[in-house]
Order: C-alpha cells, then sequence, then structure tokens
C-alpha cells in the first residue's frame, strides 16, 4: 500500500481513527480506480461506491455544501432539493464530466434493468478538478469504459495518490491527487464513524502548513514553484451516523476547516464543493407508507461529528500528498512528491512498515 | 364573526377544508391581535402560539423560505440553521420590529422563568409589513404591553381582517389584513392538516383576480386607485404532518402559487416571506438521548401537501380582504373593504349566514 | 411558422410584445433545434445561442434560480459563483444531459481552437426534461452530432412545439415542448427587450387555466387523462437590459408567475428551474484591467422587468403548446395538441393568418 | 492605546496593513462603543458607522455569508435580496438584540427627520453574541441610550478588547470582544484597502493555536478550563475596493479561513456571521436615472482580496483577544487575558510601545 502522512510521524487531530483510516471505514463504502498513464494523459476515474446494493432502489440521505462554485461538478440541484443521493459518485477531470456522467447513465441503466428497476430518471454525481498542467485534458482521454473498470475496481482497501482521477492533479504545486481518512466518535456507547475522500488540486506551494509548520516557505526555496492557485478541491464525506440532510450539510462544512489548517484560503479559481451520505436511513423507491420512521441525531451531540470532518479532511488531504509519487506531465512540468519532500524538511525520516 | 370570501360565492381549489378553515384547524395552533385604532394609528400585533406549552423547551420543526427578501423579519437565520421554532411568531408594522422582539424576549424569559426553564439565548421570529400609507409609522405605536395582550388574546377562534397587525394593511389596493383557511388531506387512512394565516400587503388593484375574474380592471374603473406595490404579504404555515425542514420548505414554496393566482407578480416593493412548522415531532432541548426516532413523510406523497399550502393560501389572502372593513388612514387615504365592493361587481349577493 | 396561442384569440398582459414576440427579439439570440422523430424516439435537443461571437471569450451575466430542483440542469453551481455565462445552453431529455454535456465541451474545444482561444476549462449548461412518457428515453437517442446539428441550425426565426428538444414532451397532460415570447420594456427613453423560452413538460390537465378559464376541467371530460404531475419547465430568459446577477436572478424568479398563472402548482415531479443571461455587460476574459465600468439598473425601476418576465413567461408556455402538433408514442400513448382542441372548448376560431 | 497582538511579535500573514491596522482604514469607517461594566453586568453596545454621510440616502453595496446561523443577527434577509446597506451596523449581546434594534430605527428617523429624508421603512444590522456567561444577560441591561451614546462615540482610533458589545465576550475560553485589522492590496498601481472588525466570542481554549503554537494545549494545563464552544463570531468587512454584492460575498466567505486558522472548527453553538460593505459605488435612493454607471473588481484579480480578508479576519480575533483584560463575571467565573499569559508561554515580552 501507499504511504500514509502518519508515516512521517505527523499526527492530524485528536479522535480516533477507523481501522483502515479511510472513508471505507463507513460499512459498505468502496472506492474504484482507473488510471490513464501515458506520456501525453495522466489522469483518470474515480467512483465512490456508497453501499453495495442499488442505492437507485434504495436511496440514501446526502446533502451537499458549496464553499467555491467555480467548478462543474454535475446534480447537486438534485440532492439540495430531495436530501437523497441514488448513484454512486465518480470523479474525473473537468472536461469529461459530461462523458463520466453518461457513463452513468449507462451503468445504472444496465444494473437497474438487470435488477428489473425501472428507471426513467437518474441523478449521477460528477466531480471534478483540473488536470490541464500535467495532463492534455484537451483530448479528453477518458472513455465510457474506463467509468466500468474504476466501478468494478471498487474495494475497502483501495490505493491513495496519483491514482484514477488523481493521476494528474495538483495540491499546493506538490503531487496531489486522492487522499482518505476516517474518524470514530461514540454516542449512546455506539460507534460511528465519519470518512472522508478527497480530490486534492488546490493550493499554492507557499502557502502549505504541514503540523503547524510553514513548510511551503521552505519548500519553496527548494523548488521554486510558485504556481498560482487553479485548482479544485473535491471532498465526499461518509458516514453511519443517523442523520438528516440538514444536519449532514453542517457536517460537511466542516471539511473546511481542514483546508483552511493547511494553508489554503479558498482561492477564487479552486473550486472547493463538499458532497456527504448517511447510509444509516434508507429510503427504498417502492415504499408505500405514507409517514416513515427514521432515526437522527439529536443535535447536541453534533459537535463531535463537526470535529471529526475537520480532522478527517485535513489528514485525507495530506494522504493524498503523501501517497502521491512524482509525476512528469506531458508538457515537460514536473511536481514532486510530498513523501520525498518530507524527510529532508522535517528533520524526519519515514517510519518504516 | 367577521365575513370570509366563501360568503361570496368563491370557492377556491378542491381539497376538503378543516373545521374552522383557519390555521387554528392544526390542533394546539392559537392567533391573539392586539389593534390600535387612532386617527392617526392603524396598526397593531398578532400572535401566532405554535402550541399551548413552552415550545423553548420542546422545539418544533420549522423552515422558511424568502420569495422576495424586502423585509425585516427576524429570526430565519437559525430557522434556517437548525430547523426549529422556539418562540411564538409575532407579526406587526416595519418600524416596530424591534420593539415587538424586545417584548417577545422578555415574555419567554419571564414564561421559562415561571416554569423554571434556563434561558441564555432565544430566537423570536417576528415579521413585518409596512402599513406607513394609512398609519403614521414614523411614531412607532405598539408598545411591549401591546404584545402581552396580543399574546393573551390567543384563541382558536381569532377575528380575520382589519385587526391585530392587520388594521393598516392595504391589498391590491383594497383594505387588507390578517386572514386564514386550511385544507385537510389524508394519508394511509388518516387526516392531516395544514393551515395558513398571512398578513396581506401586497399588489395592485389593477392586477387583482379572483375566481378567474380580472376583478381589479372592473374595480379600477371604480375607484381609481392605481398605486403601486409597495408592501409584503407573510405567509405562515402550521401542519400536524410530519416533515424534516428540508420537506417543509418545499411546502411553504408552494404558497407563491396562490399569490400569483391572485394576480401578484411580487413586485420589487413586496417582501415575500413564508416561515412553515410542524406540529408532529417535538424536540425536548433535555432529551439526553444522542440519536432520536422521528416520523418525516414519504415524498412521494408530498403533492397533497404543496396543492393544500398553494389552495390555503389563496383563500387566506381573500379572506384577508373578505373580512377586512374599509379603513381611513391618518392622511385621509380611504383603503376600500373588498366585502362591500363583490356584490355589486361580481353580481352576487352575499349568502347571509 | 407554426401556430402560436395569440392566432386563438387569447391575449396574455399588456406589455408591447418584441417584433418576433420571441427570445430572438433579444439582439444576437438565435435558437436551433434537432429532432429525433421515429417510431421509437421522441425526443432532440434544443440549443439557445446567446450570441454570434465566442462567449467563452467575453462571457455574458449570468444568473439561475431553482424553484424545484428534481432535475439534472448543468453548470449551475458555476454561474451561482461567478455570475457569467460562457457556453450556449442546451436542452435534451433526462437521460441524455451527459452526452449533450460532452458534444458542448467538444463543439468549445474545436469553436476555441479555431478562434485561437486557450480553453482548460468549459462550463456547459445542459438543461432537460423527462420524455419518457412519448420517448423511449433509456435508448437514449440523441447522439453528439445532433448537437452539431442543432448549434448550425441555430437562428432568430426558429419553430416551436414539438420540436427538438421539445418533442417528447408533455404539457398540462396535452403536447407540449418549446415556446418562446417577448416584452418590450422602456427606460430613459431606450427600449429594452425580454425574451423568454421555455422547455414545457410539467403541469396535469385537470389544473390547466387559459385565460382565466379552467380549460382542463372542461378537457378532462373530453379526452379523460389524468396524468400526475411528473414533468419539469426550464425557462431560459434573455434580456439586454443592464443587470447584475443578483438583479437577473430577481427577475428570472419571476417567471414562476407565469407557471402559476396557468395552473402549476410546482408538483414534486416537476422540478423548475430558471437561468437568465443579459447581454448588456461583456466581460472580456483577457481584458487586463484590475477595475472595469459596467452598466446596472437603478433597482427602483425593476418592477418592469418583473412584470415582463411573468408575462413572456406565460405566453412562451401557452406558444409551446399552441405549436406542438398531436404526437403519438412509442407505446401507443398520444398526447393532444392545444390547437386541435382549443376552438371547440374555446367557442373560438383560430384566426387564419 | 490598547495592546495589539503584533505587540508580542506575533506577525499575521505577509500583506502590507493599512495605517491604523483597523476597520477604520477604509476612509469613512468609524466606530464606537458603550461599555456596562458593573458587578452584575459586562456587556455594551458597539457601532460599525460605514461613513459619514447618511448612507439611508446613499447606500452602499453589502454582503453577508452565513457559515453557522445559530444566532439572531438581523437585517441579512434584505441585504441578500438588495445587497444594499442602508444603516450603520449595531453589535450587542443576544438578549438586547430587539432594543438595539429599536433604537437604531429610531436613531435613523430622527436623523432622517432633520436632513429632510422621507423614512417608510428600515433595514438595521444588528448583530449580537452571547455574553451570558460573565455577564446577567437575563437583566438586559442595554438601553435605548446606549446605542446614542455609541454612536456619538464613533471614531477611526477606536478602543478594541473588553469594550463596548466585546466587554463580556470570551474567546477561546480567554476574554474576548472587539477587534479589528486591516490589509492594503494595489491594483493598476491604485491602493485598496479591506479593514475586519470582529467581535469574538468563539472557540475552546483547548484548540487555540496562535502563530502555529498550540498554545491552547499550552494554557490549559495552566488555567484548567474545558468550557465547550457556545458563543458565536461576527466579523464585519469593510473595504473601498468596487466590488458587486457577489464578488463581496465571495470575499467575505475567506474570513472563515482566519477563524480555523487559529483552531475553531466552526461550533454547533458558535454562529458565525460575515457582513462586507464596499464604500466605492453609492447608490441614492433619488437618482432618477435608470440606468446607472458603476465600478466593479475584474474577478481575475479578486484572490488578493481573498488572502487579505483571512489575514485581517485572523489578526482582527488576535488582537480582540490581546487588547482584552481581564475580566471577572457576575457569577465569579473569571476569564484571564491572552496578554497577561502570552509573555510566559511565548518565551516572548511584550515589545514596549
Amino acid at each position: 500500500m501507499n504511504s500514509r502522512i502518519q508515516d512521517f510521524g505527523v499526527q492530524v487531530g485528536e479522535l480516533p481513527k477507523g481501522e483502515r483510516n479511510k472513508i471505507s471505514d463507513v460499512s459498505g463504502v468502496t472506492v474504484g480506480h482507473y488510471t490513464i498513464d501515458t506520456a501525453e494523459h495522466k489522469t483518470g476515474v474515480t467512483v465512490v461506491m456508497p453501499a453495495q446494493d442499488n442505492i437507485f432502489q434504495s436511496k440514501m440521505t446526502a446533502a451537499c455544501f458549496v464553499l467555491n462554485g467555480f467548478g462543474k461538478t454535475t446534480g447537486l440541484m438534485q440532492i439540495e432539493e430531495l436530501g437523497t443521493l441514488e448513484t454512486p459518485i465518480a470523479l474525473t477531470n473537468t472536461l469529461n464530466v459530461g462523458l463520466v456522467h453518461d457513463a452513468m447513465v449507462e451503468y445504472m441503466i444496465q444494473r437497474c434493468s438487470a435488477e428489473h428497476i425501472e428507471v426513467r430518471s437518474i441523478n449521477p454525481i460528477v466531480c471534478e478538478c483540473n488536470d490541464a498542467t500535467l495532463n492534455k485534458i484537451q483530448d479528453r482521454a477518458v472513455k465510457a469504459e474506463h467509468v466500468c473498470f474504476a466501478i468494478e475496481d471498487a474495494k475497502a482497501d483501495f490505493q491513495e495518490g496519483d491514482v484514477g482521477a488523481g493521476k494528474g492533479m495538483i495540491c499546493h504545486s506538490l503531487k496531489g491527487g486522492i487522499g482518505s481518512a476516517s474518524r470514530v466518535i461514540t454516542l449512546d456507547g455506539k460507534a460511528y464513524t465519519i470518512g472522508v475522500l478527497v480530490l486534492s488540486n488546490h493550493g499554492r506551494l507557499h502557502d502549505l502548513i504541514i503540523d503547524h509548520r510553514e513548510l511551503g516557505k521552505q519548500l519553496e526555496h527548494k523548488i521554486h514553484d510558485a504556481s498560482p492557485d487553479k485548482g479544485s478541491i473535491i471532498s465526499i464525506l461518509a458516514t453511519d451516523l443517523p442523520v438528516n440532510d440538514r444536519q449532514l450539510r453542517r457536517i460537511i462544512k466542516r471539511t473546511s476547516v481542514g483546508l483552511a489548517r493547511l494553508g489554503s484560503f479558498i482561492g477564487h479559481g479552486s473550486g472547493e464543493v463538499m458532497i456527504g451520505f448517511s447510509t444509516a436511513n434508507r429510503f427504498d423507491k417502492d415504499d408505500s407508507r405514507a409517514i416513515l420512521p427514521v432515526l437522527t441525531l439529536n443535535e447536541e451531540y453534533i459537535d463531535f461529528a463537526f470535529r471529526a470532518a475537520a480532522e478527517a479532511e485535513e489528514e485525507a488531504v495530506l494522504n493524498s500528498m503523501a501517497a502521491a509519487e512524482e509525476v512528469t506531465g506531458y508538457s515537460g512540468i514536473k511536481k514532486f512528491a510530498l513523501g520525498d519532500l518530507l524527510p529532508d524538511v522535517f528533520n524526519a525520516k519515514k517510519v518504516e512498515k
């Protein structure tokens, strides 16, 4: 498996982590990748599967929050209106959003057809960041079958770093991509998990702060990269905590804290989009009862979830960087790997596993 | 009791009405007024009591929707965030919002103190329309004790028309004010009520449509009133249907349909503010359980509630006009009563009760 | 040219109409269609071109408003954030949104490449309604080239009714589709145009009101169609009035009034999405000035625009129905044309042109 | 004058500061306080005057953003709708919001009357934090005349710390209150100022981070204060940069970054409300022109303003703490002053001025 930020002795926050310290610590959640890695193309698709069964049939509570809407994510309008998620969540590059949307519709039609579920309308969630610095994005290298491959690849022990949609992403001018982390909170004696997965592609090197150290300023002298913040970060939060969509929106907003802690100031060009889902209450579309019993969080306890979201976000972004390897883009631009630079500036060696 | 639009043979919509055809058909809801009616001052306070017990202790699900935010309603920010209501809802004139807010805080402190409930923070909902055409508004005639009088006056069989906060209001250039209506929907064999109360102070005479007839254009020739639309309409919706705050926001949005049917086009100066609450799930602030069981509407059935909201709103506005009597303002401006004009233009006599 | 509602003697509103009474009365705006009309497929693509030059280079002020977000429209997040439009607006069926999005990206890349404009990021606006009742939607009959055909077809004198994306749409259980109308307002001696184009696919027959007559109830007895409201309506508003994005959002909200007047109560399944753009201020992406001079509407005059938006929307929806011809869907379901029914129920003949 | 965080050698950010490093570096902006400091009452009023002339007559562009709406701020609905500010902004304790609102209305009526400006409607902005830990809040000690005193006290060289509305506030479990800072950005050779004023009353001691040091954890061992985060923070941003309300909303959102940097994770009970205004374009209410020329920022340059907002916010909060002196509340609870603790934990002496 890839390196993670804790391998470098960096501890984020105080709450206990889930078993894998990944979004897949939320039961049922898996993640798959398809990576395109050629001389010209550094891009791909990543898919977050919220459950193993068909969530179009049995929908999940969902929420979204847009801190900076300079981006092309699809499907948020319906999440806002209905508070539910009905498809997996796909991530890709900016100019392949439409194609991945189309492939997700095809996937859902096929899957529902096989399960004898009628489909007239589908709301795929497709998120993106812009990998045009390393990837020849105008070629739109992602193809429909890549989405299927990513779905088939989905597992709990998924890879992080420069994989899937993260292949060509850049975070604080270093190599970014896919990262994940999780936290566990205990309420009334029961453990609940909050997991985050990010596609990181935001921030300036100069601003990077790790473990309260202004690492970016140190690295600047070393690698001389003064690129502006033109990226975006997508944050997907999963939980098994029973929350309604309003509570979930409040929780995912707190991922912004994790970003600010690392030095981001939410740049104009850096779309910041948060999407959350809860596996706790499911809504079967054929349920004929007019009134449904659901469980909901007593809001007096929501601070635990807020803290967990902030911590998991911060660590997920760091993991996306710690896991990524150095990548040279189609035009010769090279983005360094945090993992290669950290031992030097931190006076700390990577812990051998 | 005052006249109502059905007394003139006007039938709004198709759904069955509640027993009183008022917001108070939702069990526990009462309404009280204090009316100021002097040569200079035509104004007052109206209070909607969502329950007979203390909702600061045991909060209710609430939602709001602002179609046109040219207005001064207080308390919406917290309703948006927390989805709950914790005080009665007060209505008054624009320049007395602060005073009524202050009086509501005092009332809640006194009441909670008497019931041994600790209060550090209170979020009073105070809505307003501008009665400056008939009322010498700069004198700010409402006083703190008037709020208490209105609360004490609260009852299920409350008055409509030019009473309470409605005393100086003008609707489609005729006398407006307080109006109410309700609808009953049946789901899984159980009856649920949706009740609306409005403070009507919007619209131009020219645009008024009643029962699909362009009544405004007829009346224009008669009473020569071409005042612009500078008012506002406040709509309060109560229901015993178990809904979460998102569902409730969707329901109250549909009151806008009732307004458009009557000829409003949501003028720039006409703030349109909708607030809703559901009495179905209560949230005790001392409940120590982390996870709470609640009931929620299966959204596939929400169209019934949408239709009920639209119909009740349309009839509530008409009732505010049908109930109001002719009023002459401080500067000599007279606003006619719809009830005096209807028999003539409608070729229909008011039905004797 | 197709029939229009005024041909049946129905007059909507009071404001003067533009020359064509279409969205293309706003200078530079054109509309193109590609229609698929086979035994199985009744669908297509419609494209609104906001200008003849490249708006990716020189962006337009834009705004959106979602009254009911049960739908899949793409691109709204960025419009909300940046207040600008940078591509044409495409309309299609629900399950082809991704494909049309992808084709729009390709079109923009090609066009910009030809004009030597660098493109890394594009935000296509793709709107949809669900034509699954008449069109075998799961086959996803729209192809990438159809989008190009629609763009090439763009002209000021475009067709309305069952064309383009409107081919399979149903409005108040009659045949709906594409409709348009415009209004002219005069400010400081200068004429400004507000044009609307709709893709109508919403409403129940029972509720239909035309010219203040409950036509739906009459027609119900004739054609026995009690389908529920499961559709959506997309409203595109164009204007040459100089407004900022906030003012534009306020204006497009008023299209909801036109819908309510026709009997809609914004059904759960009926997504209502409004998008507006103004051609008055253009923002060149290569403008190096830090501070830009722009023109903006004095908000005291905005009521004229509100009224124009409401009137144009109401007439555009009626035009979509008046223009449409009877269509029989893939499963044998037939949707009647308003134009065929109107003469009978209205006791009014269509005016011969 | 009071101590400021830079006196302790703490440098926040990199942008140049305004002359006073206060919100009053924006020309025309002044701030006044009235402080109540008795055994039982630690509270008051602070007023931000956006201009020396009457902004009811000549309105300013304004925007707001609510990151956490658990609070009672009034007036935001109209700012959202109209994008303008028409009164000074007042800050006070939670239970005096109504009274201060009422006093602001009275002040505006008197002032406008003296200046022969007709007033029918006023939208006062009243913000609050909850000082119930140190102040016997239920007594509601603020009176109408205190608002007038605060307005009269307004000046550019205003006091920070435990003054005015800040008297009883607590920030990260230390004494908080009023703080301010400013940054200067240069565009096209012209300098523009972004100033922030906060009323700080949020955060846990444990979480406090200053200058990348986990100071809170150090201080915890010293002063043993594990109070939860039940406060709120109000942030007022002023600028002379010509921006529209959408751009301004984007700018004020970035103040959240400053909060996160200090260790806040936006607790449930900590309302976070941001309000901004720009002095650059003024809108005279009697301007009869239909179309107005305005200046607006080229959004490609907005990152400078984002960074300035984040930096100024962080320093303003630190200044609120650095300036405050130790306060013992009505019940004997004592809140320490950061300025007294810093020299010890920082191994750094306060710089003598």
